[in-house]
């Protein structure tokens, strides 16, 4: 019998290393986000709030680290299911409101394996998949 | 003066029962889910994640077999009259959010009464369905 | 740089032994409990509660399972050191009181790795301890 | 009329130093904390959690660091005061228990001001403080 399996876990170094490119890339586009990141359990890693960026943002980025990596899939993603009328509408109700479902929100993969996720949130939806995106580029670089 | 009725209570031997019936479902058609199961006054009896099931079906599993339990019907029969406009919109943010609309919810239903109830979440609505209802037949075959 | 590190966790398969032997051990000292197991990220793996077993004890014995695992240490240990007066007094208040103070939660441990953790609830701390331990023996016979 | 008063408010840039700070304290003492920075308006800055500390420290360390700037004091000089038959029993209860009792918090204080503050968690209580009082000698020292 099989009494466990191993997972990969994403670890702090990296996650510091992948929160500073975002912000560089956040800097560079000249909006100030918070930047979060959730570990292969979907608990809290780190969350670093940038000056000036949005109180309320701590939360949404979290959540969209959370989000995606329980549902193993980008935020964005989840955004048309969920609408009125669709398969999945009322999902964003549940987990305590948890599942954020506008896009911002990636999982960091690593051979396959869901280790981790990153949540970006303080610019338009765009601007923040953008920053988000800067984090995973700095993963697959180092 | 009556003072008292009975009421059917599912057992957590047949819940076992029926857990096992809906994972070897789920194996077979390659989807991990979580399968809940609540008694006869909605209160949890029996939780399974399946390994690599999503973290967030636990909540929604739960509570398609809370809901179902409390409305004594399944869960996607609930989906229309919650939609925007329709009569129970707004439904679904009663009861602490734990009411879900959308289907993998069913009774179990003995003699007409409801004596429990079985949620399933991981896969898509249909394939939760079909998973909750190798359960149901479980349930009816013994 | 390290990227990740890997971390066992528990399987469901050998969670349900594990549940049935605990069910066996309290079948035969007659108290019906809830058993619990959450997995290495200290996430919902398996709930399963007795016929007759107290309703509170499935949010008792999940959260037990879930300090135990959290904080890498049966929940007994932690019920001295939160006492009035003592050094971590006020500690049962953090987390949204999902921390139990009271025996009956017990990490499963692999190669030194907190991969999982066991929650019993509903009869004495004594009893949901033994129970407990059945448990975790099922765990390292198997 | 003055229609309004600066406040001073700690700055990401000095925050991550601190943290570092902290974390190089933490390593060479060989505990893996989680440490949390709030700003002075007791929001939320910054959390990092080290490779293997506990889940439950992001809530503790971030509430540490929320009541150390909130209450304009470090959280160990609050423990006596809400014992039973104290003064304050039962403050702890307050703020959605967001108010923590013992060691491991402190503001940040600039020209007397309450500009932010530090929370540390994971180890004893002693160790926690040592390593937040590393992150207050790094913000000293710039």
């Amino acid at each position: 019998m099989q009494k466990s399996h191993t997972v990969g876990n994403i670890s702090l170094a990296i996650a510091k290393k992948m929160a500073q490119a975002a912000e560089d890339k956040a800097i560079k586009i000249k909006v100030p986000v918070v930047i979060s990141l959730v570990d292969c359990g979907a608990n809290t890693l780190l969350v670093q709030r940038m000056d000036n960026a949005f109180i309320t943002s701590c939360d949404i980025s979290l959540n969209k680290a959370w989000t995606a990596c329980c549902l193993k899939q980008p935020t964005h993603e989840i955004n048309q299911v969920v609408q009125p009328g669709q398969s999945l509408y009322g999902l964003q109700l549940s987990n305590q409101q948890r599942i954020v479902i506008f896009g911002g929100g990636f999982p960091v993969i690593e051979n396959g394996q869901v280790i981790g996720a990153v949540g970006v949130s303080g610019g338009t939806v765009e601007q923040d998949m953008e920053i988000a995106r800067a984090a995973l580029d700095c993963f697959n670089a180092n």
